[in-house]
């Protein structure tokens, strides 16, 4: 692939590593971003991050909800930043949430640490072009039909744009099988893309498999891969969430998931051939 | 699926035609829009809508390009939508062309007749809020791994925000079949979306394919599925294009093409059961 | 493919023409297989095989029958074979029924005219060498996820073992698409195996597609791609089938499709550039 | 799925283990089956079978290739399942090979300690069956394209044929994503059959990526994820394989990655929650 350079590790072979608040990703650190898919209101958010805070070095949050109806609950906006902000503030918590348009990147980058372009928007190249001239880190969600070049070509976007604070996010596949499972989560992506790209890889399996049941075996499987960390959905009340119900953890869950993790990242580090 | 009302047939029997110019598209018209996949410069489209004028209802043509690499060919931005307005007004055709970011949608409005949403962007929800709220009628290309579900929920974005002169595009979807093909013709989408929503359907077979030689026989099994209209790319010298040259067609061929798909479409008119 | 030799339009220019008893299938004729999915009683074939008698020039009935689960009905076995038999020489049509065992072959080859693979087999080397080296034609159907290369690989396992009357059918491919149809119809397939291969290619829409209500708009669209033929699976009540009744067509239904069918492909030879 | 009755895990809640020989496969052992794709020649096999001897509990061989092109290597037949059983005795380890054609059942099983049908086949259901009338074990692969559900029904036809000593093996779905991989390993298959069915998972990693790069990584994740076993390809000279030399490791390398599956397999055993 000709058209990778900035992303390529044959031109940078030691680590991107991304900074985060003082969270570190890349380059050997495990990172855990947990919380919910949508902040709903103010208690919703402080709620949660009070329950991860020990468990999680960032915090997610939806303000701006990319939802396949019109009709669906679209976020609540700056609002939902500003309970973001002071639910990361009362934690210590850095945060990322999801950047939909061109138009709000500022607006967003003043409230978060971080700014997430998901799934739907990984070849909306005029959004990326617009987070690749600001200067807060990125968090590039693998389009659900995505090859593994064309994500690295839209970090590449990013790159060219001026911002090489990038972390790659796994997050399944659309394949004909999915029954059982949103999508299909490509492990194999992990050590191809460390492979290829200096940037750190992370993945998500709340979304990778849309079934709480399957988040702690596809957690252990990505670290295990090499994952330089992992994005998890947590809800405190998944039956009452008002989007992705039925991929969130509860925090005790979370919690306990948090503490294997954290024991297989240490077992895995010693390990090393 | 409960949130399909604007776009559902259920809630509007009739067809609706879309009106782009003097051209009407659907309702039992057969639309063939054609023209280069980039503006390169005002000879290229002046020559290549002179060549079509009389085979094609409208001229298509990207001044804004989507690419893959953001070291390719990006199109000629204003400069390009206004060699494209003078090439339809040279040769009397309204024109179409895409657009990428929310911030050109008043620019490009004012320089074409319709305005495309590419396969990329069908998720955009922003952009989709956008060009719903202005009035220019607005080709909605499927994106390649969306479902018909999802297609047909990025419409019903577009007609909530106000616009309803909408037509859906077939392009080709991503499978595991790609040796010969870049995407796999959905051909049985064109008749599923008709039985779902009143809004007209055209299939482009360009992308469906990426290849020339397979235009001719992906026109002809659309039209006879029931397509509402074609889009195929057209360039005067497809191996000198800066962008889709492999899967152009050359003007004389794309004018003895649009003949045979006249008389096709006339005569299964003529042959309805 | 260097591996592709006998079945290879470059070793062979002009079309092959199958022959099943009088039918000759290739080369510009265009073929209609009609009938049950399963053969269920001998009333059963012979009303379906009497009510299309002259609109399909092959009759079709599936005797052994791959089912997914072990519980579901497994066809008639030889009783099958015989009633089918008993069908064919009522109507002067010839018969074609799917092989599943290399047990069978022989037995199989006796009743019939024409031996079948099914999609699930088209990778069972042992079958394809046993029908390879036996006299009737043979059906070989595209498998589920098989790409070109690997459908006319398959072919080529039954010419290198003798026998080169061989059609292949394209009967849709797995996708993420599977809401509306069973399987996505790859239309491009044919014009490119045609394009590869001497072969006669034929579609079958009621596999691709699972849903009686688009045969129609797939047929036309096959024939127009073109298809050298289409099979389609008829049955006097869809109803009560024992298998596949949702994709099956009423015999009224099917002979009105037949005219059009036949109209069209009157239309195209016409029409030839 | 009602279909699924003796296969599943509400019938049968406590695990099958599966007895190759003197290996259990299931119930928390963790079974390590590695070996050369073919079997060459008598020393190959042996020197490989030595040389893992200590690091595998099961060896694997082909005698009988399914291969796409009828014109690359297809296997020794007899007498690599003789060379095959050599090996095996001279090194102590139970024997797996594949078995192709419903009339080698019976010769094959004398020869070796488990029947393995391959992904091609595992819709062959007269060859299905065969395997379920006799004693030996069976290691199911699942197809390119089969959904979870397919892959439990295949199985259903062996237990209801009277065989219960059934494996199951995940080797990676056919997607569109295959620039780096031939199949897209998924791995959240492992924990969705353990969930859904009583019989052992065990995970492919050679045929679920098709690049030794990947082995490593992708064996960690099955384990991580819970898998019951890992079948690895193995030849002491890839470059020189008659069949998938890019994909197997050298034995050395088989040997550094058994002992980190070991440790690692140990950590999970003991971090149970």
């Amino acid at each position: 692939m000709e058209s990778l350079h900035l992303v390529s590790r044959e031109r940078q072979p030691q680590d991107t590593i991304v900074q985060v608040g003082e969270v570190k990703i890349g380059g050997g650190n495990t990172a855990l971003i947990a919380g919910p898919c949508s902040v709903e209101d103010k208690g919703q958010i402080m709620t949660i991050a009070q329950a991860i805070k020990d468990s999680a070095q960032i915090l997610r949050g939806g303000a701006y909800k990319p939802r396949t109806s019109p009709y669906s609950f679209q976020g609540l906006g700056e609002e939902g930043l500003r309970y973001l902000q002071e639910a990361g503030r009362a934690t210590g918590l850095p945060v990322v949430t999801e950047i939909m348009s061109e138009t709000e990147v500022d607006l967003v980058a003043d409230y978060v640490d971080m700014l997430q372009i998901g799934a739907r928007n990984m070849q909306n190249y005029a959004l990326l072009k617009k987070v690749g001239a600001q200067g807060k880190p990125v968090l590039l969600k693998r389009g659900a039909a995505a090859t593994i070049e064309e994500l690295l070509l839209s970090a590449e976007y990013i790159l060219a744009a001026g911002n090489s604070q990038v972390v790659l996010c796994e997050r399944g596949i659309r394949t004909f099988s999915h029954t059982y499972t949103r999508n299909t989560l490509d492990i194999s992506a992990v050590p191809i893309l460390q492979h290829l790209t200096h940037l750190p890889v992370i993945v998500d399996p709340s979304h990778g498999s849309g079934d709480w049941n399957l988040i702690e075996p596809l957690s252990l499987a990505a670290l295990a891969a090499g994952a330089d960390g992992l994005m998890i959905e947590v809800h405190s009340a998944p039956e009452f969430a008002l989007s992705d119900g039925p991929q969130s953890l509860k925090p005790e869950k979370y919690r306990a998931l948090a503490r294997r993790l954290k024991r297989l990242a240490a077992f895995l580090k010693e390990d090393q051939p």
